[in-house]
């Protein structure tokens, strides 16, 4: 399962103290953490302070980058924002998050996606409500693929977020995400799905809990991507479960290794 | 998740030297601490001791029902021990663990399941190799519940088991187990879905992450029972994280109200 790292987020409290002061030490800090938990990409998220998106995005790509090697997964849903921090950008391939058919986000991104060969996270999401059902998040994924694989954005770089809602105000979001999940891994072979996990226990106790039960689920589905917290031990040790189980581990010599490392508690 | 508790077998040591001692102390114990963790049936397992097992089993029968109201589900690979043990139970509706396509079985089993009117958990096992692929699990419950129905035993009684085989030393078998349960309640609807959890992790280390990332990844394909320890609080917590995952706890209320009460952790 590939992991982009969530932690460097501005709905977190720290990360946004960090930026109003533009300090740079917990950030590179929760960076190198992220890396060393086995993190594929870091996300960088520069919250929504008015009209300074653009500048604390890019200061944040800076930052990051002056500590790990690993690629940056670029997180705004303001293409201003991420126009002007992609070329800050050093490393090979930066994720961009994320698109939708939302149709000025939509053209924008794409452009930025193809100048900077980025790989897309594309929210199932289009002008209007977001999509609750199965079937609607699967139409909105649909369109989403064939019109970005027309413009040239290759099925493999292309992570589907089909998005799960709070099963606290919408108990039947959990079911109808698996199920496109499901259906999204069937029709296009070679696609990415990809999932935020807090989303889902918003408003529960025992998120992290809920979040794992999620994950295991979602991967046993057929999602191959997660955004979330490397750092999280029970986290990491369910997608190590997950892997063996589903047969993506051989021998179980990872699940093995990471017991005897301490990763499978 | 309707749940038969695993805890009275003799596979474990302590069961086993209650019943060289026809000592119930442990197992009536072992009884009430699961019927109070939320147990559905109390499973009693007599093991194998040479020409004893009928009188042992009878015995068990006797020492659980002594001391719960609780169905039992009396398990046994001998049609003779459950021939002597069934006519034991007083509450009603007993389930046998287990019926299979062996033929002798077959015919003594069923007829056993018709007297006492019990509920039947039915592996997906021939005469032949144990079904290792999705399709040989799904053709062999689709063998079963076409007989056991056309002789009489509704569909909400039958509890198809696939049996999932060690990771360890099959590492597909989680795979295709998963699949036969989506395929077999998808075929069925109304038929139930069950299946052990140790055997996935046989050999394994971290053997209770494993199979509760099994029973959270079946529970997710449609399985609804599972024979398992509900004296696993972790275990159980997945169980009703699952149940709100899939829209099935209105509200979140059971989720909320466990952890509340210190069951979800």
């Amino acid at each position: 399962v590939f992991i982009v790292g969530e932690r460097i987020n501005a709905s977190r409290k720290a990360i946004r103290a960090s930026l109003e002061k533009l300090d740079a030490t917990i950030i590179q800090a929760e960076a190198r953490s992220q890396a060393a938990a086995g993190a594929h990409y870091i996300d960088v998220n520069g919250g929504t302070f008015p009209g300074r998106e653009p500048e604390l995005l890019s200061w944040l790509v800076d930052a990051v980058q002056k500590v790990t090697d690993l690629p940056l997964c670029v997180d705004s849903s303001d293409p201003a924002a991420l126009t002007v921090a992609l070329p800050k950008v050093k490393q090979a391939r930066p994720m961009i998050n994320s698109i939708t058919l939302e149709s000025e986000r939509f053209t924008t991104v794409l452009g930025l996606a193809r100048e900077h060969k980025a790989k897309l996270i594309a929210l199932c999401q289009g002008e209007g409500l977001p999509a609750s059902t199965a079937e609607s998040k699967v139409d909105l994924a649909s369109r989403l693929i064939d019109r970005l694989t027309a413009s040239g954005i290759a099925l493999d770089d292309l992570y589907v977020d089909p998005l799960v809602f709070p099963l606290a105000t919408d108990p039947l979001s959990g079911k109808a995400t698996l199920a496109a999940i499901r259906e999204v891994m069937n029709r296009y072979p070679g696609v990415h799905t990809i999932c935020g996990l807090t989303n889902v226990s918003h408003g529960l106790p025992a998120r992290k809990l809920m979040n794992r039960t999620f994950l295991v689920a979602a991967i046993s589905h057929g999602m191959d991507a997660v955004i979330a917290d490397p750092t999280d031990t029970a986290l990491m040790a369910g997608i190590l479960a997950s892997e063996a189980l589903l047969g993506r581990d051989e021998y179980c010599m990872e699940f093995i290794q990471g017991f005897q490392n301490g990763k499978v508690v």
